[in-house]
């Protein structure tokens, strides 16, 4: 199969990326040296809602083919997808790291450099590189670290979208400083469903295991919890709105897999929240953590620029009513985030400014189940 | 603790019941001899939503007490849940057959008669009877046998709500045709949560147990899977078709468990849908069953009385779009169904008439994940 075909068969990823001009200092360690995803990239991506459904006699609406794209990448354009601090629209790409994608479409095994050069040549911006396939775990790390390599000596810009950790983790534990030397994102965790179940999944693997991974994300590398399937099916409107606040808490990437054609006014309004992708988008950089979990309540936290945080509380328990949660102000961001005081912005379920809050006091939120009541508290 | 206070904050059940006045012949076992739920149970219970929350001083507005149910009395009657072919309202009360209610609070062991005798004086239409803190099966068996003949000395027409199976399984496999004998309907798994997970695992238990289960159903007695939580947090609007064309494929109850003072239009709605009630509270009264699963599409089917058939297929796969599904109408109803042929209708997820379908021909469907669709084949 010529790679001209692979293209079409294997689908885009449309990349609104936003190529901070800014440039932070981190603590964090050294990051792929290409300039690139300052912050998460934000973008749609086909998989989880249209797989690899290729009869397009059938289905000629939602078969993988240039005019699916063609008409997301018009409806981003058209319908305000494209207006949140974007630099336009950009083209991404599959492949993968072994001889065979996921799906048993050609790999780039021994092919990183003509790959990477045709990419580049076709004018690809992102690249979601897959890790099927791959004879052992020294080919996969070399092969990513290869493919990064050649990405970079073609002299294009090309987001360099990495699932490396993900395969790395059954035979032993990735290294993540190395893995933000070569990838600008990397997936930890399973593929996200059209469910609550696996949305729920991928927020307990990144909380227990955020003492590895939280403090190597920042500006050029970030983890990938995969897909916003926010729009489709399986989640009700309250997990929905968990799953929007917590990947902005988790600084991911925004990337999302629906059918931008049709959407409830509902959700393209939860996914457009510019206030809740300023969070996700904030140019320190930092990814929030789980700050504790009591009583089936979970309360995160991400630190932002300018002294504010972002404080998300999720009410897991599925049964019964809203619940009330009170938080002592002095617990959240380290003891710093309201020092005399501060102002609270309630994001989500809805906007509402909460006011001014001092040090000392308490915040009582009510918490649907399976959502998530999502603040933000800025420094006086 | 008195009885009387006992009622107030063990919380009551309101019952819209339909019973039947023409009378049906049917093949199952012999049933409880009350003349009551000739159609499963329908009305509105404070559990799943309203749990035991006696804290009215912090929250008044969702304690149990006699404003909430009073409150959810009035809007039954205010807002059309009492609309379709009810009695009015009925009182439902809920007790313990051990020594203890699940919650802690006093349980009828040794009172039957007491309970059931104070019941009727209060006006009580139906009795949830629950089987935690029994001291042996033996005691659980006796105990619901003989608060079924207590109910009945009273000579107030009283629905017995059993929990009875449900109990019975850790120890044995229960004997439905002596359960119907005693109860107008009976739970045999565990309570329903707010989420998708808890309404796929009670149809998974039901189709597996279905030919122990389904025959022993009919006019007076009733396989009860627990209450509709349509309306709340945890479900989809797709999950939510998929539990109220799936409870009216299996003759359930419909006991709502919501806050209908705050409902969404569209939920609403859904649980006042006329044609699916009517499947639901078909005369006949031949509880449904899966007739098969293939690539995770199942295809449910019911009997109704006319010759008619009721038709649900739930597409479970959590990943990708609406999918098409193709059934012979040849294969339906034990290939009755369409003899010549039948006039079909789908009623969920909207209400469309398909035409005119012969007994040779296909029905090409398209359900969306976690959705279901349903259909009426109607003899012509």
């Amino acid at each position: 199969m010529k790679l001209k075909s692979r293209v079409l068969q294997q689908g885009f990823l449309l990349a609104l990326r936003f190529v901070s001009l800014v440039l932070w200092s981190f603590p964090g360690a050294r990051a792929l040296d290409n300039g690139l995803a300052m912050t998460p990239t934000m973008g749609w991506l086909h998989w989880e809602r249209f797989m690899c459904n290729l009869d397009c006699q059938e289905e000629p609406d939602s078969c993988i083919s240039e005019k699916l794209f063609m008409q997301m990448a018009e409806l981003m354009e058209s319908e305000g997808w494209k207006d949140v601090h974007s630099k336009g629209l950009k083209l991404g790409i599959y492949a993968d790291v072994g001889n065979k994608t996921c799906a048993g479409f050609p790999g780039s095994f021994g092919h990183y450099d003509i790959d990477a050069k045709t990419f580049a040549d076709w004018g690809v911006d992102l690249l979601k590189f897959d890790g099927c396939y791959c004879d052992s775990v020294e080919h996969l790390e070399k092969g990513y670290k290869r493919m990064s390599l050649a990405l970079n000596r073609t002299g294009r810009s090309i987001v360099y979208s990495c699932e490396w950790p993900l395969y790395m983790w059954p035979f032993r534990k990735p290294n993540y400083t190395e893995i933000r030397q070569y990838c600008n994102h990397w997936r930890n965790f399973e593929d996200v469903y059209d469910s609550w179940q696996s949305v729920k999944s991928i927020l307990a693997w990144t909380s227990s295991n955020q003492k590895r991974i939280v403090d190597v994300a920042g500006p050029g590398g970030w983890n990938d919890p995969d897909m916003l399937v926010i729009g489709n099916f399986g989640l009700s409107w309250d997990q929905q709105v968990t799953q929007m606040a917590l990947w902005a808490i988790m600084a991911a990437p925004l990337l999302m897999s629906n059918d931008l054609r049709h959407i409830s006014p509902q959700a393209k309004a939860l996914l457009q929240d510019k206030d809740v992708i300023a969070i996700n988008q904030d140019p320190l950089g930092k990814q929030g953590y789980r700050l504790r979990k009591e009583d089936n309540i979970e309360v995160w936290e991400r630190p932002l620029s300018d002294l504010a945080w972002a404080v998300a509380m999720v009410n897991l328990q599925e049964i019964g009513g809203p619940r009330f949660h009170t938080i002592s102000i002095a617990s959240l961001g380290q003891g710093l985030a309201c020092i005399p005081d501060c102002m609270i912005t309630q994001l989500l379920p809805e906007k509402k400014k909460l006011g001014f809050y001092q040090w000392t006091s308490d915040l009582k939120t009510k918490i649907n189940p399976t959502g998530t009541v999502l603040l933000r508290l800025a420094a006086t």
